[in-house]
Formats: structure tokens, C-alpha cells, sequence
């Protein structure tokens, strides 16, 4: 079995394959929003029928939520699982993108075409890279070239509610060599990466209840107790003066970067305030003794992604509110544990509270960090076949997300993950204007032929 | 002209004057939302045709904003000018209310008869109060018993911008003796009450951002700045441990009460206990070095009457916001200047944000507090004739409220205003589930008939 056929084959496929990628982006599957119930099932059901396509036998799998895809092939030599997600983020702001979120297109750019659209990046243009990788070679071989086990979940944007379970009633079915997972980026515009560490995260939700109504602020205004003034208090008493997160215990289990990774990192030349201004930004708000780097792939945060109480709407309204509400999340490092960390933040605000007023909590994700086996030598195998495809050399980094997967692969299966991804910084993963450059889907679909190529040689 | 006719007309014509009531309940005249300013005209000419109903020489008059209802009739001694508002507060948030809120009725609960919906007590049952005492004078009489001017606002709950240009304009045509303004309520159950002092408001609302678009709080977590975590910080710094408000040069301009008025508030024996486990609370949140009623009265206030920023849906999503947001107030007492409040209060901010975190402000009302000339005989008469009517005698009483409109007509028009209502605590103004009593209707209604009386034997 031969590489250059393959991408050969993939170079002359491309317009088909951007085709069926713009199928499965007009699915809108947001798994966090019950009204897309009916879409998540038709975005599972595009990719069992997707995959049955090329051979692979696949099958969509009832959960207590959104259906999971599991398809497989057989074959010689190591047993790959390949991992991606089909559910995307929510859109809002929609007044914010330029084009319904749900109608991809090609886009020329300053910077050169992209597909524009929620998902694009984050996962299904980065899933279908593998796909394609997959149909190309078969198309070319006949066959593929070892044994794949293909899992894609839709519930990742939502908390991954059933995942455990599943892949616990299901650890034989699903258990291989190594998981191979494309939910990552490039390191800049043209270095490969391979993520070695991964963050874990700990989110919760509050809500601070005050008066029992919602009150007129002309006749309580000074005496009753406002809970939006009590949810200040709280979320800024979560960062000291110097950005340090304050909850009691936190930086339990947060390692020192060996020097010798330190070494490397510094050696990427990451620039924070190029990063930073593309942004808008110009000083980074992390803790004042770290690095850029170090805040962005190696220290724990702690972030409000939300917060709501009162009267939002146009003009004024006088109210003080019964409730206010706030989404909160930590990303976590090394061995911080993310339940030890939800009971010491919830006691935290607990104890911030006035006496006569109640907070109660919502429980959503909880994870720990990952760092990866990279002595495996199929690491370093596929650093090579990846640096053969890009201008720059593929480097091992560090990662500010959390792909909680990679943990629940490692507990439940036994079984490292290798992370493999081509987004770039400004895909405004999560954001408006959602993109996926053209090239890290076509570089990425022969980025993973090549990386086929070189675990099965 | 004899009083008790006056007053049994009115208590055998009740069901027919709650019934025209309700019509005016019926129209969502919602002011400070746009979606509703055809509905603000409706209910503009409904009362239009009401007081022309009653021969009351009255007509709908144009403004940038929803129209004035300006009605005038002829008659012999003091020339007064009552007013009161059409329009009414958002009913958001809406899944509280038991009703629609447009759709009033009268039910039944521990406490009597109330009649349900928005704006039955802010303020159309309180203005119908003053139009039906009328209704029945005329009936009985044949006339009414002085000249009377009635003007009616649409735009008291959002800020009245065309106010103050119309009183100019219209400077002749309103001057009265004084101005009767049924907008504030009783104290406790049965005491009626004159209000004689009432604070003055500034608010605003603030956007800060932080990141020019929203991100990923994988990637740009710990570095990049959240406007969340800075609005809390702006926030929670506006009142320190003792609930004294911080912005600088604040209390410039509060006076301290005299000691008779604070023996008079002393002896009306406010229960500050009863008050606040009303809803649900039990520790003031004032200033602790004051008493309960005087936080309600005569303390000024900050409180955030709104706030939202970031995924604030079902589920959770990790962005990291570029704006936050929130709209303050403050109500103001004694010489407090709304103008250069503002303006401190802005630098306040200003001065509290990191280097590369932007703040823009929205203005919204500015005005300042007022203080009644109880000396004028006409309140010792007035008070008297409700002191008649309800069980315990009237009192002259503070208002934490702000009634801009007072202290227009003093410093425009040099007129002097005398608040009567007819409110309770309980009332739910600018809340769920809004009420008005329907013993407030109608003894409020014998009331002003009574009022009418007094001033004119």
C-alpha cells in the first residue's frame, strides 16, 4: 500500500470532500439546547450513513441523551479508535455573525479561503479530516490499513453526561491501541501539533437568592439585601490583586513544567502580545509571576462564563431582583482534583454570604487534567509523518482546553490518546463567525493518510 | 355642595368604576419597550374619552415620546392640577405571574379583595382613584367643585424625557395653586399618609469590555481579561463593609434629619422586622450606623437593578465574554446632585479598570430629591379629611421612592405638590403578580372626594 496515490487522490477530491463536510454543518446540532433534540439525531444518523459509505460498518447508539456513533473496520497491525464530536456550541450573539451560523460557505480571506460556520472547527470540519483520510485510502488500497474503531459522541459541548456510562457498559467494544483524537490546533499558522497535556475542568452554576420577590428599589432600595451586589462580592473576591484564584486548596496538585518542557516551550517563540492583540488585549490577566504560556497551558483559571440578574432589557427599570445567577468555570492542571475543588469553591461562596441570604448550586462538568504517554515511540512516528506535511517542523505542546475524553479513555479503557488537530487561534471557537481555514482541512485530511501511513508501515 | 351624597354615590357605583378601570388595565402600555408605544397611544385615548365622559374638556398631545393627556375644567376657588401616569413597568419575568398580566381580575385573598395585574397600583388604579372621585362629584353636583387641570404622562417609568420639555412649553397652561399626585401609598395597612419628603434618582448603565470578540476560555483562559471579572470588581467596590456607598464626594449634600421629624418617624413605630421578613430577609443592608426608615427614606442608595453578560442559556457554554454589563441607580436625598454624581461615579469606574479593559456609559434619569412646604394650610386640611376617612389618622411620612415629577413642578412651573396614595407595601409595584387592594380603590376614590371637600368649603 502506497502514501502518494493517496494524497494524490485527496487533492483531487477535495471539492467533494468540502461538499459532504457542508452537509453535515447545515445539521444543527447544539447539544446544550433542548429544541436541537431532532437535529443531534440527524447529524448521527448523516454520519452512520456517511460511514457505512466507505465500508465501515456503522451504527448509531441510544443514550439517556444525544446517540452516540460507533462504526468499525477490521484489518491488521495496531488497533487505532478514532474520536471526534458531532454537536456544535450554541450561536448567540446571533445578531453578531455575518452569516446564518447554519449556512456554511468558502470565504475568501486576507489570510486565504476558510469555511465559514458553527462547527466548522470545533469538531465537525477536524472529524471529517479523518473521514476523508479514511475514504481516500480505501478508495485508493481497497481497503484500510489496520484495524479503526470510529467513536463520535454529541454531547461534548454539553458536558458529556453520557459518555462514562457508555463507554463503561462498552469498554471491550471500544478499547484499542491508542486513541487517535482531532479536536486540537496548529501551533501558530504552520507548526503541527501534537497536545501532551491537556487541562481538566470543574464548572458550576449559582444562583443567589435575596428577597423572596423581586422587589421596587424606590421602596426596598437601602434595606433589602441585593443579590447582585452579593454576586459581586463573590466573583470578585475569586482573584486576588495579583490574579491568584483564591478559593482555600486550589493550587493542590498544580506541578512546577519540568525545565526541560519549559525549555522547549520557550523555544516556540510564542508571542503574548501579538496573541493577546489580536484580541484586543495587551496584558495578560493571569497570575502576575507566570508566563503567557504558562497561563494559557499549565496554570489552573478560574473564569465567569456567564452571569444574570435584574432587568436587561432596552431602557430602565428599577428593580431589585430576588435571584442572581452566574456560570462558572476552573480549568485545572496536574492532579487538582475537580470534585475536592466544586466542595472548596462551594463552601467559598457559602461563607461570603450574609446571613439571610441562600445560594444553591447546578452541578455541570467536572474532569481531571491529562498528560500524555509520549515516551510510546508511535509518538514520534507521527511527529514525523505530520512535520513531512506542513512548512515547520510538528512540535509536542501544552493545552489550555479540556478534552475530558482523553481522561475517560485513559480511567476507563486503559488506553492513551494522541491529539492531533489543525484549527487555528483565530477559528473563534465557541464565538461568532465560527471558521475553518481550507487548508487545515485539506493539509489535515493528508496530515492523518500520512500519520495512517506511518503507525501501519 | 354636600360631601356624603358625593360618598354614597361612590360606594354604589363601585362595581361600574372598577369595571372602567380594568379596561384601562387591559392596555399593555409598556413604555420603556418600544414593541408597545402603539399600545401607550391606546391608553392615551382612553383616558381621553374617559374625562370627556365626565365633560372634562381634555385632549391627547404630541411629544417626541408617548403623548401627555392634558384636561381642564372651569370652576371658583383653588385651582388645582392632579396628576398621575398611564404607562407601566415590563412584566418580565413573565413565567412568575400567576396571570397574564394584561388580563386583570379581582380575586380573592387572606388579606380581602385585590384586583390583579400590571399597573393596577403604579399607577392606573391610584390615577382612577382622583378621575372617579370626580365622576361621582359631578354626578351628584352637577359641577365640580374648583378648576381643575388633569395631566396625565406615558413615559414615568422610563425616564420621562419629554417632561420637562412639555411643562416648559406648556408652562401657563399647567400652572396651578398645587399639584395633587396620587403615585405613593399608605403606611402599613391603615394609616394614611402625605409624603413630604422624596429622593431623587441617577442611573446609568455601564458596558465594559474586555476581548473585541468572545472566546474560547480553553484557548484564552487566564490571559485574556473577563469584563465579567472586572464589572464584579467595579461593583462589589461601590459599598464598603458598612454599606456605605464609595463614590467619592457621595454624601455631599445629605443633611441629617431634624430631630422632631425622626421623633414623628420614631413614633409611627416601624417594624423594620416585619418589613424585611415580608420578603424573606432579616438584617438591613443599609449603612448599620442607621435606622431601618431611614435607609427607606432619607439615606441615599446604589443598587444594580440589572446585570448580564456572557452564556446565560440552558446548559453551559466556557466562552469568555467581550462585553459585560449593568444598570445602576442611585436614589438621592436632600441637596445630592444628580449631574455631578454621575460624573464622579463614572471616574469611580473608570479609575477601577485595567489599562486595556474599555467602559462606555448609557444615560439614563437624573433627578434630584424634593422636599414638600408642609407649612401651606392646605396639607393640615388634607390631612385631616383622610384622617376621616381610614381607621387611623393620616401622617406626613417619607418616601424612598423618587417622583421626579415633584420637583419638576416646583422648579418649572414653581408649584408645590401634595402626594397623596393609597398603596400598600405588599402591592408588588414593578414585580410579579402586581396589586392594588380594592379597599385602596375604593376608599382612595372617598378619599380624594374628601380631599376635593376640604380644600374647597
Amino acid at each position: 500500500m502506497s502514501l502518494d496515490p493517496v494524497l494524490a487522490h485527496i487533492d483531487s477530491d477535495l471539492s467533494a470532500a468540502t461538499e459532504r463536510l457542508m452537509e453535515l454543518l447545515r445539521i444543527p446540532s447544539i447539544s446544550t439546547d433542548p429544541a436541537y433534540k431532532g437535529d443531534c439525531q440527524t447529524a448521527a444518523d448523516w454520519l452512520v450513513a456517511d460511514l457505512n459509505s466507505i465500508g465501515i460498518k456503522a451504527e448509531k447508539r441510544v443514550t439517556p441523551g444525544h446517540p452516540m456513533v460507533v462504526g468499525h473496520v477490521e484489518g491488521e497491525g495496531p488497533h487505532l479508535l478514532f474520536y471526534g464530536h458531532y454537536d456544535v456550541q450554541p450561536v448567540d450573539p446571533l445578531n453578531l455573525w455575518d452569516r446564518d451560523p447554519f449556512d456554511p460557505a468558502i470565504e475568501d480571506t486576507a489570510k486565504g479561503k476558510v469555511i465559514r460556520g458553527r462547527g466548522t472547527a470545533d469538531d465537525k470540519g477536524q472529524l471529517m479530516t479523518f473521514v476523508e483520510a479514511c475514504r481516500a485510502w480505501k478508495k485508493v488500497n481497497g481497503t484500510l490499513p489496520c484495524k479503526i474503531t470510529f467513536f463520535f459522541e454529541g454531547e461534548e459541548e454539553s458536558g458529556s453526561p453520557s459518555l462514562v456510562p457508555f463507554m463503561k457498559d462498552h469498554a471491550e467494544e471500544l478499547k484499542a491501541d491508542i486513541a487517535l483524537i482531532c479536536d486540537t490546533g496548529l501551533f501558530g499558522e504552520e507548526t503541527p501539533a501534537i497536545v501532551t497535556t491537556l487541562r481538566g475542568m470543574m464548572s458550576d452554576e449559582i444562583t443567589i437568592t435575596g428577597p423572596t420577590r423581586d422587589l421596587h428599589s424606590g421602596m426596598y432600595g437601602g434595606i433589602a439585601m441585593n443579590p447582585i451586589r452579593v454576586l459581586s462580592k463573590v466573583l470578585a473576591a475569586l482573584h486576588d490583586d495579583e490574579g491568584r484564584i483564591t478559593v482555600p486548596d486550589f493550587y493542590e496538585g498544580v506541578p512546577e513544567i519540568a525545565p526541560e518542557i519549559m525549555a522547549q516551550w520557550e523555544a516556540l517563540g510564542f508571542d503574548e502580545t501579538a496573541f493577546l492583540g489580536e484580541v484586543g488585549l495587551s496584558k495578560p490577566a493571569g497570575e502576575q509571576d507566570r508566563s503567557g504560556l504558562e497561563m494559557i497551558w499549565s496554570r489552573p483559571t478560574c473564569e465567569v462564563n456567564g452571569i444574570w440578574g435584574g432587568y436587561t432589557g432596552t431602557g430602565f427599570k428599577t428593580v431589585l431582583p430576588s435571584e442572581a445567577h452566574a456560570k462558572i468555570s476552573f480549568r485545572l492542571v496536574g492532579q487538582q482534583d475537580p470534585h475536592k475543588i466544586r466542595e472548596n469553591f462551594r463552601k467559598f461562596v457559602s461563607d461570603l454570604l450574609p446571613e439571610d441570604v441562600k445560594v444553591t448550586f447546578k452541578t455541570h462538568g467536572a474532569s481531571f487534567a491529562s498528560q500524555m504517554e509520549t515516551s510510546d515511540p508511535i509518538f514520534e512516528k507521527a511527529r514525523l509523518a505530520l512535520s513531512d506535511e506542513w512548512p515547520r517542523e510538528a512540535a509536542y505542546v501544552g493545552s489550555g482546553g479540556s478534552i475530558p475524553i482523553a481522561g475517560h479513555f485513559k480511567k476507563i479503557l486503559d488506553m492513551d490518546s494522541m491529539l492531533i488537530g489543525f484549527g487555528k487561534d483565530d477559528d473563534g471557537l465557541h464565538s461568532p463567525n465560527e471558521k475553518y481555514d481550507l487548508n487545515s482541512f485539506h493539509s489535515g485530511i493528508r496530515s492523518w493518510a500520512r500519520v495512517l501511513d506511518a503507525l501501519t508501515r
